[in-house]
């Protein structure tokens, strides 16, 4: 846990990254990408505890934060204003990485089915938080199961078209836009 | 083939259900589930391909109907109206089930992580699906996504509430109050 750890951290996440996507999650091994990050492989292993948490070591403090933001926010607000607030949560939280890492990130979870499964498990993990948090808050159960799950929809959809292009809008204006389309869903066609 | 197959598919369907539920999913066998139907694991293995079919075998059905309701919907509604009447299509397939074994069903897939993860899977290729059919409507991609897996949140919750009590009302009547509570999502709370 020395001076180095945050740029041995990042070194590691990056050249997990570039190894992921040109030889596959499963083909890639720790000592691999220690290597490639000229760092040791108990060095990665003091940092991760395997190859996936590379991918999802931020997932308990996102869902903290955004759990966080919609049990805090005024209990005035109804039940998709104050996922809204989880969500700009989460925007501060993702929006300071980098988005072409992002974009690797996904596009090696895309490929990989037992990533793809651990992804939306934990949007399900966390869609299910937000509803007791919501629920918390006297919504009704399924109103609250609706919100928190829409919600987690907004987040996937933003921080994929975030992370799709290099430039553009930064991600909080663009999961305010995805909460507004929400929104307009019963509008006409 | 013979004539006998729609009794067999329904009795080794109650069988599984029954062990699944209370020997676990992984501790079953196809000879088990024959057995307690009182057919050969022959007939089990010519009408399903394995344990797992006999949760999911009507998925592809299931989705055709969803898919084909939507893209079917007069096209001068919305994308959330597209939605609802590819979750009538839903409920009118899905309302022909026995309510206890739906909730067996919802039990044993609750209790078994793999397959939890194939039941996400399942709702995200449906919603992926929807969104397609969406687009091929007009309606833009964020909204076609936004309105798809919103759709089948609905159809989730719709399903656990319905199949969660012998009575009350049909699935068609909950799916429909539930759409009607994701329009009313934006209002205070």
């Amino acid at each position: 846990m020395g001076r180095w750890q945050p740029d041995s951290r990042g070194r590691l996440q990056e050249a997990a990254l570039a190894l992921y996507s040109e030889r596959g999650f499963e083909a890639t091994t720790a000592a691999q990408i220690a290597d490639r990050a000229g760092l040791t492989e108990r060095t990665f292993f003091r940092l991760f505890a395997d190859k996936r948490e590379v991918l999802f070591g931020g997932s308990a403090a996102l869902g903290d934060a955004i759990v966080g933001a919609v049990a805090g926010a005024p209990p005035d607000l109804g039940p998709l204003d104050a996922v809204a607030a989880g969500l700009d949560a989460a925007a501060a939280m993702l929006g300071e990485f980098r988005r072409d890492l992002s974009r690797q990130r996904q596009a090696v979870i895309a490929a990989t089915p037992e990533l793809q499964e651990r992804e939306l498990t934990k949007l399900s993990t966390f869609a299910a938080a937000v509803a007791a948090a919501l629920r918390e808050r006297g919504v009704s159960e399924l109103k609250a199961t609706l919100a928190a799950e829409a919600g987690m929809t907004v987040l996937r959809v933003a921080m994929q078209r975030w992370a799709g292009a290099d430039h553009g809008p930064d991600l909080t204006s663009i999961m305010r836009e995805s909460v507004a389309e929400l929104r307009a869903l019963s509008d006409a066609g």
